[in-house]
């Protein structure tokens, strides 16, 4: 398989960062296949044509399932609001395409159930958007991890913060809603730590949450009044690993100053790893070894002995973006599709995470634990 | 009154902390009593008499109930094990002296009460060894709340974790045992969280916690085998505070690379404040104003700007100390004496936080919300 | 123009970074020429094919010459070895190409400025590698000192520190000659300084400087012996700037621990600005401004309000990485192509540079202070 | 000796951190003499005897020659403006008494010179105000880098800013002058930052300096104009050590948001060694040791496995602050005198230290390289 053919669904954010993988995947990585860039869906049809000249796709449309009919695209990528994303992946599913969908899955538990039960019937591959899970500083800290750098781990910490949603003057949107946006911050942001946080310690058994809404109503955008924020700006939890290891995770939509402040610390018997995504390219170990007096926490800068950072760049510490990190996503994707692997984060991992999620919030609304194979 | 009498009881770390107080705080601050070192308790009575010439106390003592009966001493400082602080404090207070008690208050909560009860009864004045805060820092921190620089409070998180007891191989001591130090984590640690987040945010409505031994036995000195480990090496909870705010906690002893770790997160609806006992002379101040493309977290270094820093030393970034802020505490008690007001953190204010550490491990044990006014 | 023909020599780091900043500028930017990757020269013949397979060439070649006389090409990339900079570049010029070289221009001066007669008479485009002048956090710091938020500019200290060859074990390579590799801390990392440092600063009057080679010989790979290390390790100047600003530039390639660290401070009447590449999304701004007590280091994280950050990510904070500043630099080039405008480092505002680091090297050999108009 | 008396000279900040110094150094260390506070000099007398009974001397003057005669005093400190330094150490030494002057040493290498010969002559002991090389972090960089731990040194770089001249608008004072304040920069915070790096790296051979005063002129404060400013607000050099290592340091008193910012980088052939006075409790150390993936900088916080660190306090990471090094200091000038050896920076040592600051300021005014054994 020397090229597969890809249909884009959407050109927003991610949008644009799935079309710019697909542009570069190749010419970093080498061993994958390239990617045709066929078709592109987005609305209205101008618009759609102006993106497909942007991002070199082959044609434009504004009907997204003319994408399941064109048998020259083997992948579709998802990169709609969330609430479409059942609809596009069944679709794309019973049409024999693999799929690369954005996360969070969907709006429901429900539909992320039927999404992961399509998957799985269908033989294809599918893989979520999780992109930090790519990071080169990440894979080495689950290496660290998995070669007892920091001994057996004990208990670990997350946390997920930005301020998108801080300011109380921003204007009530659909985001709002529970209908249309589903979770609040556990759903655009917390997934996201639960992913770093399970590839880290393992499956969740039980999560202890809460979750406040600050602030409880926004503005019109027209001026007409103030409509009711209906889902979470903070969400915290206190965790049980299946391992025992017992963990807590923050975050919070609303946190000033906050921009991708999405890190954790993971203690073991014989020491810490730290990382935050503000400052991707560098982790934080300190070990229980050598003299006391020189012992303390080593700043890591990634390097070419973080693959695949050396795919980027054979200087160390010159640092890849976020950008890089989709692109390593990508790759993965295509050796599954190429290998007949398993991806990293296909829709059966991905339900898993969105059972955490969904956890938190309800425990948080019943006042008890709950856990994640009774949700 | 222009000098105070002083009695010490306990020459450890607390106890030569108070010492070197009560040697500086009149020349450092110029407008409170000076202190008259008068006699100094400790065993064995060689070990006072060293300690009471190194320190500069008159006289030495084995026999702590001593200084009860000498007029030339009106504060009794009470630096000795957790167990102890009971029975001398209401000792003291008996005998009508003023008590600077290290904290935790005592053993249980039962302790606790009846040492508040006492000091409340006597008209004499408390205070317990709350250090952290006594940082300008911490002052400051308070004034940009209170002046509204971040906004409303909306949210808060904290956190306390040193590694004494992270190492595995540490021998078993009196420390691992309930009868003998009660709270592991919460009492040496956690309740100096508490005195930060109740001192930002206000009083604490209930809690949801969680406690763990990391270590769930330790090696006997002697060889002969491992003892349990009774209290708990990690704690973290959930918070709801009576102001409406939500908050979490975290601790632990056992994390690796953390020697003072100690401090917090203030999530304002309009900025944040983050402060870290480690880098105790620095604040990170984030503002929703002016451009945002200039916004960011300032790092504010402590000056004369932030009182009283300014008597210790004149020039700004020159760093105050640990044994610094005892200085400061201590100069707010024995101007508390001075003027008959209220010393910050007295035996009252302290019940509270020792209700906080134990709602927490009895909210771990019963697996149920707490409120602190029912516990 | 909607497509511009591009041909390319070298397939190393710069090759790589080139070809895929190629693949991507129009993607992110979206009002540049599409780049169409016509040919490839690289040494041997298969690994100049395989590397155009993998960058997505249309075809390759192992005579670089080839590309000069394709009418398909316009822009030509040289990414080779210093010591070929010289002829490949003329030759393209003379071939009617745009170009657009790696820095160092060359491996001396008399070099550089034949090629900038050349590139100055030929009337066509010609850009140098000057990646991090393309940095947003960069042109932010050169907006703000415009903008007077720092007043006036007073002095200015820059440093630029690898660790490349710091071992003492690295075997000796020709890189460790002036015949073959000209300069060596100066020419390979120095320069770099300089293009922020003029930029940010203004033109340089003169030069005081030192070089020192720590590393007197290497051994050679074949175990034979050693041989001598010709060129500098450390490199140190003090600067005086056209504008009467006093400056310091600091340099090593033997500089253990520091990956990328290229940066700076720039003092000014009212503020401070420091900025260091290894955390190239983050710049540190200091203004004498607002009440003392809340003063201190902003830490500005780069977002859409940096652009062109926002053609990469719509979201603060996700970070750019080294390849993206190659976009950014493409991107320029294609502008003042398509508008007839001059790039930001053309031949002519490199040769500066080249003055910069070779009256330096100048200075340091013959113990006097060197005018770079008379160099 | 069990208690040495004490005479003060000034009262102002250094006088008070000689005071407190005096005051704990005991309590603190335990192995040293006590200290009898017995006379204050100041003027005029009120303020002597206020700062008297704040500090606890047993008597107060406004004559400081009035401590020359007290046989009960063995020491005498002088914290008073530099210009009267010669005077009272050159009376003190004549007196018979041990002098802890601070430093600078004098306006002039004269007035230096003068006072190291009567010091020499006198048999007594004599120490300068280095309060810097008292951290035991930097006592621990010595350490680390006499036992190899970053190989040989071949490189160092040092800094010292402060922002207490940035301020245009602040007005002209005596400190502008060089008769009556000598060196600016270099004199106030320069020679601090030389005794760093001696003690680092050795004896310095010749310095190569520039300086620079921002603020030509001052406002005068009665409205009535400008002054010139006469001394530099700006130095930076170019360093040779004695034993052929090379330097680089730069200083300013104009550095707007740096408050003690006084630090250095010591490049070896096997790692690097960072510190920063303004976060004076860590040390940051990169040794090329053990796998290349977990290699980076070692943030070390200090703790009692850094003596004397454990005399403040048992705890790691609590911190100590700048006054607790002017106790460091003390404890060692009185170990001094009690065991007849030689203080770490008496007045011959401290006479090098004001060789180099004078060498930066020769040198930038001839424009040549100036050895420190022919100024």
């Amino acid at each position: 398989m020397d090229e597969i053919g890809v249909g884009l669904i959407g050109t927003g954010f991610m949008g644009k960062a799935h079309a710019l993988a697909y542009r570069s995947v190749r010419a970093v990585m080498g061993d994958v296949p390239g990617a045709r860039l066929v078709a592109l869906a987005e609305t209205p049809l101008d618009k759609a044509q102006a993106m497909a000249a942007q991002f070199g796709f082959d044609r434009a449309t504004d009907q997204w399932r003319d994408l399941l009919g064109d048998p020259a695209i083997q992948v579709i990528s998802i990169t709609t609001p969330n609430g479409m994303h059942r609809e596009m992946a069944l679709a794309a599913l019973a049409a024999g395409k693999h799929v690369w969908c954005e996360k969070p899955m969907a709006l429901t538990l429900e539909d992320a159930r039927a999404m992961e039960a399509a998957a799985r019937a269908s033989g294809l591959k599918t893989q979520l958007g999780y992109n930090y899970v790519a990071n080169p500083a990440f894979a080495h800290a689950c290496r660290l991890v998995a070669d007892g750098a920091i001994g057996r781990v004990v208990h670990i910490r997350g946390w997920v913060d930005e301020d998108y949603q801080a300011d109380p003057n921003l204007p009530w949107t659909w985001r709002a809603t529970i209908k249309d946006a589903g979770l609040g911050a556990l759903g655009d942001i917390g997934c996201h730590l639960f992913s770093l946080l399970t590839g880290l310690a393992g499956p969740i058994e039980s999560v202890l949450g809460e979750i406040d809404t600050i602030h409880k109503t926004r503005p019109l955008a027209d001026g007409s009044g103030h409509a009711a924020v209906e889902n979470e700006d903070v969400a915290s939890a206190l965790l049980r690993f299946e391992s025992g290891v017992s963990g807590v995770m923050t975050s919070s939509r609303s946190a000033w100053g906050r921009k991708s402040r999405l890190g954790f610390e993971v203690h073991g018997t014989a020491g810490m790893l730290i990382f935050d995504q503000e400052r991707m390219n560098e982790l934080q170990l300190f070990q229980n070894a050598g003299p006391k007096a020189t012992q303390g926490f080593t700043t890591i800068l990634t390097s070419p002995d973080h693959p695949p950072y050396g795919a980027f760049c054979p200087a160390p510490g010159h640092q890849l973006g976020f950008n890089d990190l989709k692109v390593i996503e990508l790759a993965g994707f295509l050796r599954a599709i190429r290998d007949n692997s398993r991806p990293v984060v296909d829709f059966t991992a991905g339900l898993e995470l969105e059972k955490a999620i969904h956890a938190v919030a309800v425990s948080a609304r019943e006042g008890r634990r709950v856990r994640l194979d009774q949700i």
